[in-house]
């Protein structure tokens, strides 16, 4: 009954991943539920959600901290924290934390999202990616991508988030293979290989120096014109439509001044989403700089270390 | 009982146009079927339908030559017509028409799609705007535009259509607004009018000089970001969404070397989505060249005529 541990959530929308750590740092368990998510939790009974996921944790270790990124703390979450300003690093981070009581007498600390005024045309907005970003390291200036429904590409400046903007490739992605009459794509038979020299096909297109590549609404059509004129088979779309959407969120990324050509990028993750960017990130003369394992748990870590120490100041 | 008479039919995937003229090409009667598209006949019923449609028009008048264009002459239609190769103009076109004999006697003729095979990366295809686009007229070098789901630029050039390339905007319109998270719109109220400041909004910026504008993965989430920081009421969305997309169409179009500031260009069709487009084309230095009403109609009259007095030589 000692607070010799802590545990550190990454509660998104759609899953919550939690990791007890020892007071020296180890990992001593993790528990991931998939349908933990914020949009699963009904009528706000986010606390009860939590001692579902990791009320046996309290059970042998009695109440220990808590600190959670991600969604949990925007609006539809538990406790909405305010977007901290890009630029933002360490202190700017930890001094937006918000802390409540639980009913057994834990303390827990939410994380803030970060937001970049500067973003075009309107301010731009993240939950729990700039916590991803500070466990990858802010020594570095370097660009950073996110890849995921909505992926961020980020810039380290000066140990700080300097900028960044949000891409829906994911969200279009999906919205072409599950609704579109164009893309709609067979679900892969379980365990196969993507198929991947229809990804490379595509991706070397949008990477390529034809004028079509700049007009992505035009090469979607692509996947509907590739089945017609026999170059793709059908089982091929959903990967063709991958490695496009892809390589054009890479075009685009360069184009708007994200990445040029010679750079080492972070990619964080290690979701199969990030080998499909690692796969096209030499397509645009990248190099990878690869990150931790679990860079959202290092990031929390970091938060709340700088936050104990400046309450110690 | 005379064949005083002729029916032309813009016969697409959902709906079935159907037109009455006299041997003086007077238009004599319309009939128009929302739900008569090739999507909605079953099991190959396709002159059971048309009888249904214009039957009428038979009993009145006797066995009249038909001519129809659309996809009524793709794979999925009643005759598949193999697609005639760009560049082409009258004389290809009306080379590639198809015919059979209806059980009444009548003759109906159904006109070939158009195919670009230079089109990258793969050969690109329609099957009806090409039939428009003769309507349009072929006389002048022009570049056209046809909005729709699958909008196509094309350019004509030397009396035929040169080259075409598909947008998909339409169908990423109606996913974004229908399906997708981040601009799922409301339904506007019956009646009202379109949220013109939020469409010129977002078609001003996909026409700007900002680096962002060539990011559409990225630009389109503003969508959400704008409703996040206020900027955007949610009745806004789907107008916001709309002028973002036809803006990034045009300025897509531009990048692979469809249009350049200054010039006249044509918009088929007479939609509001028409209206859009041309709401939009200013924006990038252009102006309109004004089309005849029913240019799908126009067209199979002068495809027709042509195969006709090459019948005759």
């Amino acid at each position: 009954m000692t607070q010799t541990v802590a545990a550190i959530l990454d509660w998104g929308t759609s899953s919550l991943r939690a990791t007890l750590l020892s007071a020296d740092g180890r990992v001593l368990d993790r528990r991931e539920s998939r349908n933990g998510g914020i949009q699963f939790v009904e009528s706000g009974a986010f606390e009860a959600a939590l001692m579902a996921a990791i009320g046996a944790w309290f059970e042998e270790h009695g109440p220990f901290p808590v600190a959670a990124c991600g969604m949990i703390t925007s609006r539809s979450g538990w406790v909405e924290v305010p977007y901290v300003d890009a630029p933002a690093g360490l202190a700017e981070l930890a001094a937006g934390a918000r802390h409540i009581t639980l009913q057994n007498g834990a303390t827990m600390t939410f994380l803030p999202g970060l937001r970049d005024p500067a973003a075009k045309p309107f301010p731009d907005v993240m939950r729990g990616e700039e916590t991803q970003i500070v466990g990858y390291g802010l020594a570095e200036d370097r660009t950073l991508v996110l890849p995921g429904t909505h992926s961020k590409w980020a810039r380290i400046a000066r140990g700080r988030i300097a900028a960044f903007q949000t891409y829906a490739t994911g969200e279009i992605y999906a919205l072409l293979t599950r609704h579109s009459f164009i893309a709609r794509a067979a679900e892969p038979a379980p365990g196969s290989e993507p198929a991947w020299s229809a990804f490379d096909r595509a991706a070397e297109f949008a990477a390529s120096d034809e004028p079509a590549a700049d007009a992505l609404l035009s090469s979607v059509f692509s996947a509907r014109s590739g089945i017609l004129s026999g170059a793709l088979q059908p089982e091929e779309v959903g990967d063709y439509v991958s490695g496009l959407l892809i390589a054009s969120e890479f075009r685009q990324a360069r184009a708007a001044g994200w990445l040029h050509p010679g750079e080492a990028i972070g990619i964080i993750g290690n979701s199969a989403l990030s080998e499909r960017y690692g796969r096209v990130a030499p397509l645009f003369g990248l190099t990878i700089k690869p990150g931790p394992e679990d860079a959202a748990t290092l990031g929390v870590q970091r938060i709340i270390g700088k936050l104990q120490s400046t309450e110690q100041e």
